[in-house]
């Protein structure tokens, strides 16, 4: 059953398993500290399409197929699949799926849309609108830099407060833990959604599209005030948070700002934009961003740390620039948003 | 409860209500048969703002007030906004509705934006994530042209196929049947959503961006026939079947498909795309199109003919083409997506 707490926290009674989940990167994540642990390497920007758009979407249908797989069913077997990117009308979604013939309900959420994506699967689960959902996401370097900025071809020179798109897809099979599916064998080892807070939009003027870190913070801490106040819980009762794609810039801001509502996350926060890159030898300025930034790190190291009991309660805060390049250019703000999901590892 | 039925359709057993809604259209939708029926015309395009895109967010900001007036209730009580539109990475939406400060939840789902809303509602009112959810979208006919086609300035001509995009916003307040909300006094006369079928993308091969009709019936002939054969109902159960924009092209086409799947939907079908426009007086080609179109047809018509009793049971079928303006330039096809609402009056 879904309960309220508080003003905007979900609680999952019967916590909805992530039952198979699978990601795919690019040739520069692949260089990164994380390159052992994703499924699969996409070497060619291109993924072999002729244009990186058609990239993005083989990537999303790749990671989707190796969810299915690892989960040992077909899509048939999906009752719906929520995805959603970064491009224009969400097109590396409704393109890269359209094969698989699942209904589908596109989510747009910016770089927050993979914690959407895993809320609205929880709530579709608890809620008997579905056994089974799925959840994909993705973003890539080249069709993002040339929609929001420049195509890479100008060379444009970056400021050191802007971050990497990063190129990936990771998708999620979500599940009630009544469903008889073929992965029941291991449902004893699937991460648990325990809860959700869904957020506001926040909007506190600034207008750098190179600055997204800063655009974002508030975001994040106001969700996560606001998951603290719901539920009486503090940091410590988790063995790390993660926020989605802060970069260096905005994970210091979104530390100072939870320290002024009384929060010390110092000792447990990590972004997925510091991790998915080695910072310091990679050039990629204040991090990585994206929507396949958070999801590829929830798939390549937070759930199976959370299978493997390295972490046993964690939360993934996914953060959201909710700008468009015609926003920007009429020289309007960034409002941006965060979504929460708390994830425990099997039976707590 | 939410019940599965048949395949991919969802049964609502204590059906959630729509207990307000508003539409704010656009001048030129003022000059059509609809005119008395909008709750509020805003007759500048730019709707006192800059830009056309800023003008799009203040129909929905209007739109979602005068819901919530008409609900006699305010923003704090709304748990969950579900909410989006045709522009890039839908700024109409986020830029419109940030400063309500009610948790958001961005969808896209192009021009079925309207359904998937409810439908998201409604599975979330059900399920007990929400006791209240509003539901909003928007398109505005200036915005959409220069994004999708041509600045309007250029004067480019347009095909006999091609529609015009509505400028307008419709937003509603769907609740729980239990829920002691304010408009409880007048629940007895709420529409009910009764049941909902979600699509799946169909790409019939249509590249043509001036004949959307053609790329969507398809869409709408599948989601429909799902419907049907989910559910063992039939063409003859409902007062009216309407789709949110397919035009005189799409829609001829969707009756035809639907012949060939055995069920005779000429005697009650009708399209918003054709009712929001006086077609032979008003120079809009094939008819109306927009996430608006579909949205303000629902609020100013349909359901309160469904509380005037004038229909007891209609199937309200928005759809999308799931189309950017990149994906045409590259010569991609349109995929395309139509969900399905089945709306009730009080008490069946």
């Amino acid at each position: 059953m879904i309960k309220r707490v508080g003003k905007y926290t979900l609680k999952f009674t019967e916590p909805p398993l992530i039952t198979a989940f699978a990601s795919v990167a690019g040739k520069f994540e692949s260089e990164g500290p994380l390159k052992d642990n994703f499924d699969k390497i996409i070497y060619d920007s291109h993924a072999q399409k002729d244009t990186f758009e058609e990239a993005e979407s083989t990537f999303q249908q790749e990671a989707l197929s190796l969810a299915l797989s690892k989960w040992g069913s077909k899509a048939e077997e999906v009752d719906f699949v929520l995805a959603g990117d970064l491009l224009n009308q969400c097109i590396a979604s409704s393109f890269g799926l359209k094969a698989f013939g699942i209904p589908f309900l596109g989510q747009y959420g910016a770089c927050s849309t993979s914690a959407q994506n895993l809320i609205m699967a929880a709530i579709f689960t608890e809620g008997k609108a579905a056994k089974v959902s799925a959840a994909v996401t993705s973003s890539h370097y080249c069709s993002a830099e040339r929609q929001f900025r420049f195509p890479l071809e100008y060379g444009a020179v970056r400021t050191p407060t802007s971050q990497r798109t990063v190129t990936g897809s990771a998708a999620f099979i979500v599940e009630n833990p009544t469903n008889p599916a073929k992965s029941s064998k291991s449902s004893l080892i699937c991460p648990e959604i325990t809860a959700a807070t869904v957020g506001v939009i926040c909007d506190q003027g600034v207008k750098d599209a190179n600055n997204m870190g800063a655009a974002m913070a508030p975001a994040a801490a106001s969700t996560l005030k606001t998951y603290f106040d719901d539920t009486g819980k503090s940091p410590s009762d988790f063995d790390m948070i993660f926020t989605g794609d802060l970069g260096k810039v905005g994970s210091s801001l979104f530390s100072e700002l939870m320290g002024h509502t009384g929060y010390d996350i110092r000792n447990n926060h990590n972004d997925c934009g510091l991790m998915i890159y080695d910072i310091n030898k990679q050039d990629v300025h204040a991090g990585g961003s994206g929507c396949g930034c958070g999801a590829c790190v929830l798939s390549a190291h937070i759930l199976p740390s959370l299978i493997a009991k390295k972490y046993r309660k964690v939360l993934y805060i996914a953060t959201g620039a909710l700008l468009s390049a015609t926003s920007g250019t009429q020289g309007a703000t960034i409002p941006s948003i965060a979504h929460l999901v708390e994830l425990s590892s099997a039976g707590g």
